[in-house]
């Protein structure tokens, strides 16, 4: 196994700039940018010697043949999308380190059992397409319906055109979907977005969950009165009962905090009516997200909540109602690939932590066609998303190495 | 004493109806719905025997002269003035009644030993000169500067301009402003605006003090963070700070409730950043807003709070700042005038309950002439500057016919 770290950096330099100038780190799906980099790609891709095109529902693949016949295809890759004003190495860091492991190997004259593909899943990032994410991998895995197709941006563009528009098909994205079982494993190396790893000076998080996210809205009704005619006993202020589940729900989620599965809860979207300095707060509306590799206690926790605190709510004079605004479930990732990975790491002398994915990824998806892992790199005190998104060299190289060393060793243990 | 119940009542619908059609009850200062009031008002006033005319700082003064030489007069009145879409009664009661006090006396040929002045305070709710609010009362008490009358609203009117335009002489302000000492008393009847009368069933509400009123910004700075990706013992969730503030105000002001000057506190206005579901809030900014008869625990509030939440505060590794936005001193009402509207009461065979005025009223500038008292009566459900805003014409006359008692009872005792 062979990774050319400086060649990794500098790709990872190159494709990050290609940005829009005005707002660095952007490369929104679907527009100009983002076919940019995408052609700076495929030549990438063309040049290191993989068989390179895009299949209908807009992934970029570049394809290594294996030595054995019938066996289905290891899978790595990651995205080249990003969110607006961030995600210098959020998803092209897992790209650039999967055509280096390819290019090793064609460089080395080494082949693999499996046939290797390295992906460019498309539109990773929620979308100008009423903000669908995993549009790559929800068509892959043969979930991206008619009706996301018929999705339009504030443009008029419909997804479907947009799929056009990279290079897709999308007339053929519902037949050519891939079937479960037809991969052997996917692999992905992705920015951690976190600070766990960095706060525990680990180089390779190796993910034991994508965590599943459900999103509830809460509204407490009180009575808006006038603050300084409305004595505190006469009130119903929908603040202070808001307050008692915010709390609560931080009591809660710290408590699993040693749980093998911990779940985190955040309200951090919440909205006061009338909002203003001298009326007591008549309404509050929160989301409340919770997120967790474990499906029970995310499906549980806000009702478990709202039942802790109702009868304060009550004694307060308020009503509480919590209403469903999503539910994603967790995703777990294989035994196998975890435990490949671990072994790599080991042999590269990497010390590991398992860790939760909190955000969703394309594994997701592709989690319904085969076995799916992740390993995570620190970033840069665990900023993303953000201008300030940032990876060393050596983090770098640590989780090719990683990624490359799993491959090998998921090679041989697959069939 | 003599009231006419109907007359009063009818003036008070015919008053309140002069409103902007699209927003009832609608009658804001310095504009021609306002001229169109104080012109019925003033010929209401004449046509009771009054002498009636605007001061230098825009207040109409309708004066009925008393038998004794050489003494201060008394003043009765409240504005005519309304907030947007509110304010029925707010203001109109007190000039209504007061000067139903006055006709009353003219009628039955009786006469007080005081002069009587009805009075119409300019523009005691807050104006659209930049919010500035009692300022025909702060004219006669020499507390409009030349910086007010400087203020501009969006049209570019200075309000110069506008004393003007309601017939006062700006110009004449600064040097006809009344001086300490120069009145015997000032007596305003309101509706309470609260709900603690009705809650009592008590007809007549005695003021004890106009509440001082402090407001302070407080800013929780935590760390803005992927809420996925950051696990709950990592976060500094500024939210989580803010609601532990919220918590502990409302408990620090509900342990005043018993005390003869209780405090209110409020966290009315609440802004979070980034406000969005999945990210754990980096700041809470907030308006906290305490009122009191009692100033020095008006004063302490805010930083007792503080001082009390801080070390929690400080273990979730969040920062907190107060700053003064504002601060109002309270005033309290005349032992005398809250003895004679006692007296008054009772003779009308009316139960009281002595309370403080959690609003704002041009007796705290008027204070600064002599004594002044506060007479409270229910509101419907304690609404108002909203267009439920209601009272019952009964209401009407426990209040005016205390105030007219009251009006007799000081005559007789002051000098």
């Amino acid at each position: 196994m062979s990774i050319d770290q400086s060649r990794l950096w500098r790709r990872l330099e190159t494709l990050s700039r290609l940005t829009d100038r005005d707002r660095p780190w952007t490369r929104r799906s679907f527009t100009p940018r983002f076919l940019e980099g995408r052609a700076w790609l495929a030549a990438e891709f063309r040049a290191a010697g993989l068989e390179t095109g895009i299949d209908a529902g807009g992934n970029l693949i570049g394809r290594l043949e294996g030595t054995e016949q019938g066996l289905a295809p290891i899978l790595i890759g990651s995205h080249s999308d990003t969110v607006p004003s961030g995600g210098r190495y959020d998803g092209i860091l897992g790209v650039l380190a999967a055509l280096e492991v390819a290019q090793g190997l064609i460089e080395n004259g080494e082949r693999r059992r499996h046939p290797l593909e390295v992906v460019d899943f498309l539109a990773e990032e929620p979308s100008e397409f009423e903000g669908l994410s995993c549009i790559g991998s929800r068509a892959m895995s043969g979930a991206l319906t008619p009706e996301h197709l018929a999705l339009r941006r504030a443009d008029g563009m419909s997804l479907e055109e947009g799929i056009a528009y990279v290079g897709g098909r999308p007339q053929d994205v519902a037949g050519s979907a891939r079937a479960p079982g037809s991969i052997a494993a996917y692999l992905e190396l992705h920015i951690e977005q976190g600070r766990v790893l960095e706060s525990e000076a680990k180089p390779i998080g190796i993910v034991t969950d994508i965590v599943g996210i459900r999103r509830e809205r809460i509204t407490v009704t009180g009575r808006a009165d006038h603050a300084g005619a409305t004595p505190m006993p006469l009130r119903s202020d929908a603040l202070v009962g808001a307050a008692r589940l915010i709390e609560a729900a931080y009591q809660k989620a710290m408590a699993t905090s040693g749980d093998a599965q911990p779940l985190v809860a955040t309200f951090g979207k919440i909205d006061v009516s009338p909002n203003a300095a001298n009326a007591v707060p008549g309404e509050v509306v929160m989301t409340l997200e919770v997120r967790s590799g474990n499906e029970a206690a995310v499906s549980a926790f806000g009702g478990a909540l709202v039942r802790e605190v109702q009868p304060e709510l009550d004694a307060l004079r308020l009503k509480v109602k919590a209403e469903p605004i999503s539910n994603v479930a967790p995703v777990a990732c294989a035994t196998v690939i975890r435990t490949a990975i671990a072994d790599a790491s080991r042999a590269c002398g990497l010390g590991t932590r398992d860790l939760p994915s909190g955000a969703g990824h394309d594994g997701v998806f592709v989690s319904r066609l085969g076995p799916i892992g992740m390993i995570f790199v620190p970033c840069r005190d665990g900023r993303s998303h953000a201008p300030e998104e940032a990876i060393e060299p050596e983090q770098v190289a640590d989780g090719a190495r990683t990624l490359a060393g799993a491959v090998k060793v998921l090679d041989e243990r697959l069939d």
